[in-house]
């Protein structure tokens, strides 16, 4: 059989990986497809920049839609990043009749709906396996492996940037600054690290996760986002003593109200298999009626991680390419028209325990001034602990782990308990879950 | 578009669960798969007997023949389990054009030669997901998630009951026989517990994964295979001070002389992920080169899990029933033709590293002739403890980890040891894999 025919866009760390992997594993691909995958051309900013990959058998432009345009290319790879013109060279190539793999998750979580629409109607298959938790086919597992489950949530650490951050803080007794200087220049985090460090990146997948978990729009904008950045030494040591690890999450919930999307710093058991997920590794908890909790885990990022999720998407690709386009798996798993219209809840009707820590001075009636202002609000205390006064001062630490809530009851005890005369400072207040 | 009608052989534990399954999810499982998927007719042993689910609107027969035989039928669903006859109806329904889903891991170890060869002579699919690892989608990952990596090694607790025993010995201090009685009593364990506690199960389910992994054909006869039974929680308790856990695993690994495939206990380091995955849970390891190392857990076996995988087996197979039949998913992950033929190695060529634990009487000079014996056959020694002798014994238990030696060295080695007067009784030997 011909040959297929493969231009990407792009050939930095994911491009690269991608040339890289294709060939050196054609032999098996090939075994596998059935049919020869060759990169025949890409693009890039600049054609003679020393690369990670080899580049000989490749024809390289810096002008994309020369790619676009060219009819012998069967398949475009964006492996550009970002959205802007990006997002216009992958409608173009759909309006061509191109199938697009990307690994793009602020397109597809920002854009996807449109493009996925403009898909269906050309008749082609986007692919963005590798937009969410690199080499792990999480995408495929929601949307093919577990889609006899109704699905009740899903959990993931899908920012590698701040799970390193947050081991490192654990494991050395580290300060966040500090962490964060050494994933920026071990090249973990970016030189611009806000869209891993708020949350965003995060933000991104779980939106994409979120929509094929559930059948509904992408709706990157709905998502509830906290960055890790408030995390300190402190709430890490003082959760571990209570039997708990911190860990950044994208989480997505349906209750009978809506759905929760949520990316925060979370205090989960330390006995949970995700919460001993280590480094830059990335992994996902999802809970189906059927199935109960399976967990997928791998590299999150990285050159030939990634490159693995976009071969993949490519021999997907490959394999459906006689396939009736109507009777595809769909682009998020649920056909297109039966997508459902679920309200997505703001933070005031998220409901969770919560770890509380805050400063008190060591006077008698502070602890029962604070509790009787969380009773005033149903809040319940699950465990408290009062430690001693930190080396040179003179207030105390009180640290409480509460039972569910509702958040708009938290966020008003928490704002009575700072108001206080006895208590100094903002309290520090992470979620908790327990992922069962 | 008309709904797909599937015919369900076997109304047992999985059969129920799978009826459930597909009525419950009936609304998300059209959404997903764009028609209806409904249950018309089953086969059971009795017709009347009470089971787990309602039978109301299936038709059901002792004869399972009347359904493959019945025209209207799209999908036979086979959930009786074992070979024999069920062989033959399988081969019955795929000679009549139908496609199948199957959660019979021994049918397809050793009979999926021979079904597939068939199968894709009718253009017909065989599914197998549920057959290993219950509702986790392993079969999917390894044939399609990570199709665009050379597979080097997969690791997998892939028999609860095994994992649910070693888990009770470790926790609990319990003895083996002791945990098996009761796992019987909870059903986890079979009343005929051989395939179980001798490796037999996990071999089946080896079997199928190391086809899809390395390309291979499915070759249960050359799996080497040890169970559980010879593991006291003395070896439980040394392992865990010299910081490693005994689990049951079914590895794949392949190597420049061949392919090791063997059911074993084994050591492995407690920091590992699937050291931790406990009770009558599974989990698989999957190293690629380019994606490195990824894990999949959930539950292995019950009703629904296992339901799970045959619900995403049959919308898999809706998915691709307008494709052209030699250019879909291949049984194996690799085109039937291009299946390679590579030696699997016997155990004699195994090389791994070990943990010893001989009796010896407390004289000097016997850890002397012992190391002495390793030394000659090129054994080096990782660690040692010499332990007081057990209460009312005057012999000492010696316990080693070895650095990885050639299976045939250390077997010459032990029966040198074991001959020693100053020995007494055999050596306890299990394997150890760091799984890094």
């Amino acid at each position: 059989m011909k040959p297929i025919k493969i231009g990407v866009l792009g050939l930095g760390t994911v491009g690269g990986g991608t040339v890289n992997v294709l060939t050196r594993n054609a032999m098996e691909i090939t075994r596998r497809a059935g049919r020869e995958i060759i990169i025949t051309r890409a693009s890039a900013r600049s054609v003679d920049k020393q690369r990670i990959c080899a580049t000989h058998a490749i024809e390289l432009t810096t002008n994309s839609l020369e790619i676009i345009n060219d009819p012998e290319i069967d398949i475009i790879v964006e492996l550009i990043g970002g959205a802007g013109v990006v997002k216009e060279l992958v409608l173009a190539a759909i309006d061509n009749g191109k199938h697009v793999v990307t690994a793009n998750k602020l397109l597809i979580a920002q854009h996807g709906n449109e493009i996925f629409a403009r898909a269906s109607e050309k008749g082609v298959i986007v692919a963005f396996e590798a937009a969410v938790a690199g080499g792990i086919p999480i995408i495929k597992a929601l949307r093919e492996g577990l889609s006899g489950n109704q699905i009740e949530w899903l959990a993931g650490i899908i920012n590698g940037t701040s799970n390193f951050i947050l081991t490192e803080m654990r494991d050395k007794g580290r300060d966040f600054a500090d962490v964060l200087t050494e994933a920026q220049a071990l090249g973990y985090a970016e030189a611009d690290p806000t869209f891993d460090i708020q949350g965003i990146d995060a933000a991104h997948k779980l939106t994409i996760l979120a929509a094929i978990a559930f059948g509904i729009p992408l709706q990157f904008d709905k998502v509830y986002t906290e960055g890790i950045a408030n995390i300190t030494r402190l709430d890490i040591q003082y959760a571990e003593e209570l039997g708990y690890r911190i860990k950044h999450l994208g989480i997505a919930r349906k209750s009978a109200q809506g759905i929760e999307l949520r990316v925060h710093p979370t205090l989960i058991p330390q006995h949970r298999l995700i919460a001993n997920v280590n480094g830059v590794m990335n992994a996902v908890v999802v809970k189906g009626d059927a199935v109960g909790p399976t967990l997928y885990y791998g590299a999150g990022a990285g050159a030939e991680p990634t490159a693995s999720a976009v071969v993949a998407d490519i021999i997907d690709v490959v394999r459906a390419l006689t396939s009736d386009p109507d009777n595809r798996v769909p682009h998020l798993g649920f056909q297109a028209n039966a997508l459902a219209d679920i309200p997505v809840l703001s933070c005031q009707h998220f409901s969770t325990a919560y770890y509380l820590r805050l400063t008190a001075e060591d006077k008698p009636g502070v602890l029962a001034d604070v509790t009787g202002i969380l009773a005033d609000h149903n809040i319940s205390i699950e465990a408290i602990i009062q430690k001693e006064p930190l080396q040179g001062e003179t207030s105390i630490p009180i640290i409480m782990l509460t039972q569910i809530t509702f958040e708009q009851e938290m966020t008003a005890a928490i704002a009575k308990i700072e108001a206080l005369l006895t208590v100094t400072g903002k309290i520090n207040h992470i979620r908790m879950e327990t992922l069962g």
